[in-house]
């Protein structure tokens, strides 16, 4: 049988991503002892040389199948990058696995407990004799509350969902908690949202936002001072946005920083 | 060449729609004399006797290209229906229109003047011999404040964007006004959103939210009164989303009527 | 703390739904001796009485939460129904749940086993005293090819990707197997969609799908008479879409029937 | 009344980006003598400086609303990012506008003339003193067939709907036309994409698909050919999908270059 892809191309352009997109796979994700099956949306490219027609797609869906049974910890991503340079020939890969990654939440004042969901992004990358470059997304939601409204109006203020989105960039794979970065950032807010809130946490949280009003740009200035002083980062970007209750568009602010 | 739609069909099974979705056209769209270019999204669809094998598609889309040149009120669907029962020789059309239009939107206080969108829908059906069964879907947004985080807290209240959708059945076509029926929807929340507002304007906005405390069930309410005091109408149905500001949820509440 | 919820209502409205929507909760769902945890998406409400002005939306949220620990069978959504009766002192309920499920999926003849995911809701509703009136909707995908283009053309056939959604409903809810109505809809295509597929495979896949060359009303029709020899539903709906690949727009056919 | 955006900021975080985001907005746009009304959908954002705290959000939306009665050219959005410098008194000003813009599509035996619609998005971004910065996002379907199912098979070849997406940068903003790089990517694919085929259409259309198949790699491959011969381009993107109908998930390649 023909081996079409193995053609030779003679168009004289390297590719640096082929592969598959939009697969859906049932992975075990481990985030320290915290392991949950989720349904993976994966992104799952190669390099593909210039002398060469097309990639081995089928051996990237293969690869991924083989990783459905054992929990993924962060630094197995690079092990399914290892194994499509070599299964593929190739000498660059690169992956995204996006998820929904719930995390325990309890009420402030009755201490219900329930669950929240983070949308959760591993994207990794790897050139053969190199080490995985890796980066986390989360995209955590919390409270705005906002200080111009409040000042301005005899009674009451403005405030809404909003979402703070962040791409960090590690120094050392073997530690990262998802669970401390998503803590770390929905504190951000003027208030963190929750599943059940009865009477007693509504108050709470109503009055915790309205004591602690910020702009999205006091949120963002707050997320990078507070990402500044994590140890293990290499570089991050932050993303911001208000839902605004007040209007039908919302209001955003955006930063990146790369750390010595 | 063999016309292998036409071929005959043994499972004596009528089809009540088939046809195209997700055709996209440039349509003009007339709310009286406010005529606007919009992107189309639609669906066309025709009943297919048991005895025949497939419609002819490409009918459907000759029919509706046909329409982009002049205006299309509310009526006019009803001309594109019966088009399709000459054109696709059947006795049975339906048809969905999805758009955005815009209206004017006039800041509170200081008088500022933009534009702000809503969600629109035709929906129509005609049978041979009848006359076009037509309804209009219409996703509003607005304010929402809620009485119980108002009462409960010694300062402060959760509020959020929110969005009601109706669905509205008419007696007569002629004197549709869309914008009539937004300005209906949208006074029925907290407080009205508004695309441009100085600090004058945010202030009046905070201070009648506040003034004007709602849940979803209220808003329901208020929209079901609103809606039966409408003569034109034969009936509704109403959704009412609040995009809570204290959770990561939404609050929604629903109803439908058959006016007499 | 006032109740503000309790407060009396004087408007005279009895609403048929209110409560939650867009709560996502991690849910391992049962389908025979497939147990799966999923990231469910749900909306879940009661009625209330023309008297009373709100619901008690942390309740539902209570409820669901409760039920995170143990796998969910279909008749156990009516136990959430009666709970939900109970604790929120209601005479009707009705609840969504969506979440992707997914199945074992054998390329034809390398036989590579992986696994493709399904769109599935459950939806049910329970008015006190009677019983749960449940609908069972999946979403599945196959390919489609297309007669005409195959007749007409010297060589070759447009065919592309298709999905077929139904909503079925049961009489008995003791036994309904999930994947066996899975595979009966993905059997109704042109030919099925496989996630790992070697050339010998992908061979057999376009050869079958050319020697079964449907269009979207056989496809619907096929779903249909496939669909009433099945002795425990109650009724059902069936729509089918081909994301045409001549067209950037699909093709469709919908169908609806009440069995005896 | 206190200006409270307007307070010092001890922060020490300069923000690059802020301002508004999913902003709809009724423009119209021209590409050459072609005008159209769209449903823009806008993020507008300045830098703020360090010691402030907040940014004049509603300025944004007037700015935007200011342009909603003139036809904008590429070479306008130059213009809207000076007035946010002058307006908002800063030193960096961004935008996007994104839209659906149509173009005349006939059929290629019948010449039946109808609309085929793109996602466009104008990517501006301006730093006092210097040159827009200026990239023009598209995103154009068409056709693919696989050449390895054509070969291996003894008949019939799996086909599909494709999209390309690239991302262009240019050396003169003068005299770009939309419909030209749009005309160029869609001959690219394996065929094109029509919204009326008659069957004489559709038999060229699948015939000259057979006689053309190329991988999404030959795709992405002809794209960049294509695009390095453009003498006012100073950088690219590309980024083809083939919605594989022999998976439920696509097949996927990218490349970005930088000429000379």
């Amino acid at each position: 049988m023909t081996d079409v892809q193995n053609q030779p191309d003679t168009r004289g352009i390297k590719i640096k991503r082929t592969g598959v997109t939009g697969v859906r796979l049932p992975f075990f994700i481990s985030d320290g002892a915290n392991v949950q099956q989720v349904a993976a949306q994966i992104r799952f490219t190669v390099a593909l040389a210039e002398n060469l027609r097309g990639t081995h797609m089928s051996r990237l869906t293969e690869i991924l199948t083989s990783r459905t049974k054992i929990p993924i910890k962060i630094p197995d991503v690079e092990k399914i990058l290892l194994d499509a340079l070599k299964k593929l020939s190739t000498d660059e890969a690169a992956i995204s696995i996006a998820f929904k990654y719930f995390f325990e939440k309890i009420s402030p004042v009755t201490q219900k407990v329930s669950f929240s969901s983070v949308d959760c992004e591993f994207i990794g990358e790897l050139v053969r004799g190199g080490r995985m470059n890796f980066s986390l997304s989360l995209s955590v939601p919390f409270m705005s509350l906002c200080p111009c409204s409040k000042e301005i109006s005899d009674f009451g203020a403005h405030n809404q969902r909003s979402v703070c989105r962040v791409k960090l960039t590690f120094k050392n794979l073997d530690d990262v908690s998802i669970e401390k970065f998503v803590r770390l950032i929905e504190s951000q807010g003027s208030a963190q949202v929750f599943p059940i809130l009865k009477r007693e946490d509504e108050k709470f949280v109503t009055e915790a936002a309205w004591q602690n009003p910020k702009f999205v740009e006091d949120i963002l200035r707050d997320v990078v001072l507070a990402l500044r002083r994590e140890k293990n980062l290499a570089a991050f970007s932050v993303e911001c946005e208000n839902f605004e209750s007040i209007h039908n568009h919302n209001a955003f602010a955006a930063h990146e920083e790369i750390l010595s």
